[in-house]
């Protein structure tokens, strides 16, 4: 594949190119690249293009060895979204950063409970976290959904005492909670839980990584 | 300062503390103590809480190395919001990151135009990223703003060509796109470009390391 090369004449620095329709084929092609040949046979290929895509979002190949999927993750989130539930967010960055167009493709809405007036005054009178109130909210009104979690571990164990006393049994966890307090250890919660996951283990993550996790499982490409 | 640790009982796990107004602070005290007494000496105390603010949102410390400040950067950022000038950001994922009540607390707004039918229009016509044309209509509407670029480099370089013909003077640059075509080389663009700016060099940034440095900005609190 060729690049349009662009020369920006005052500085002489060389941009690979500029053209909207060619730098996302050419970020994929330097990241695979950097993954090596290794790598992309041994890697499962449904879980290619979701590494592929945290990669291009964080430009952190640490990835690699952190993202962790259960089972058929991959595939089971697939078919939830294709059978058009929703994805409930425990940051509005993270469902904005959720592709809307692809979403309403599948006929699936992006909900996100953090700012609601009620979750706020629960979470004031009861003193634990809005994220874990958002969980309690989302658990009432969506049995039957995907979480995506890029924030908030509280949100997490929630989902982890949920699950636990059969409450609820989310189709997917996307578990990438990012920080120093509660997080690792939320991770490694919700990993034994038995419901479908993808969590990127350690302190790292975001509600960046989370949209883009969701993305790469509503586009449904190869890369 | 002492947490109020919770404790698992079904799987043993001791969690550092769940309460809402801990959480900030104890990753706070985290990452001063992983940054070392040394380092915490030596960096610029204005930086400082900006840099703190970023690993908080990444959990990656190498933004201690890449995290670059004009001269004066901070000051000149806080005396720019103090006036209640407003924020332009490239995504409205970045847009939703930044804290709306301390900005609202200054008079500011926070604007992104990623989403507006005439830019959408103008890129298809010209072929440029939406991103690139956005800076044009900031341009127009909002001569004295700063610019928040979490996402796109070829913003900043649009950003780069403005400043260079004298069309925009912004106040402040926040340069952190992320990602593997021409990042690198934009943010080295948008370095010298004679405006006051924070960059993260390298490959590294995001949306979210965009918002978090808008909002170190905004606290205006010591770490």
């Amino acid at each position: 594949m060729e690049w349009t090369e662009t020369l920006c004449r005052e500085t002489g620095i060389r941009f690979l190119t500029t053209r909207p329709s060619e730098i996302e084929a050419a970020s994929f092609a330097i990241i695979k690249e950097e993954l090596g040949q290794e790598f992309l046979k041994a890697c499962p290929q449904d879980q290619l293009p979701v590494l592929c895509r945290v990669i291009h979002t964080t430009a952190d190949f640490s990835y690699k060895e952190s993202l962790y999927f259960s089972e058929d993750a991959v595939s089971k989130g697939r078919e939830a979204l294709a059978s058009g539930i929703p994805i409930i967010t425990d940051t509005t960055m993270a469902a904005s950063g959720i592709n809307k167009t692809a979403a309403a493709a599948h006929g699936i809405q992006v909900r996100c409970f953090i700012g609601d007036e009620d979750v706020k005054e629960a979470a004031r009178e009861s003193g634990i976290t809005r994220s874990a109130v958002s969980v309690d909210k989302a658990a009432r009104l969506y049995p039957d959904c995907i979480y995506a979690v890029g924030n908030a571990p509280t949100a997490l164990m929630r989902l982890y005492e949920k699950i636990r006393t059969g409450e609820i049994r989310p189709r997917l966890v996307v578990g990438v909670p990012v920080g120093f307090v509660n997080v690792v250890e939320a991770k490694e919660l919700i990993l034994s839980a038995g419901v479908p996951c993808i969590v990127a283990r350690g302190r790292k993550g975001g509600s960046n990584v989370a949209a883009a996790i969701c993305n790469a499982l509503l586009y449904d490409r190869k890369v």
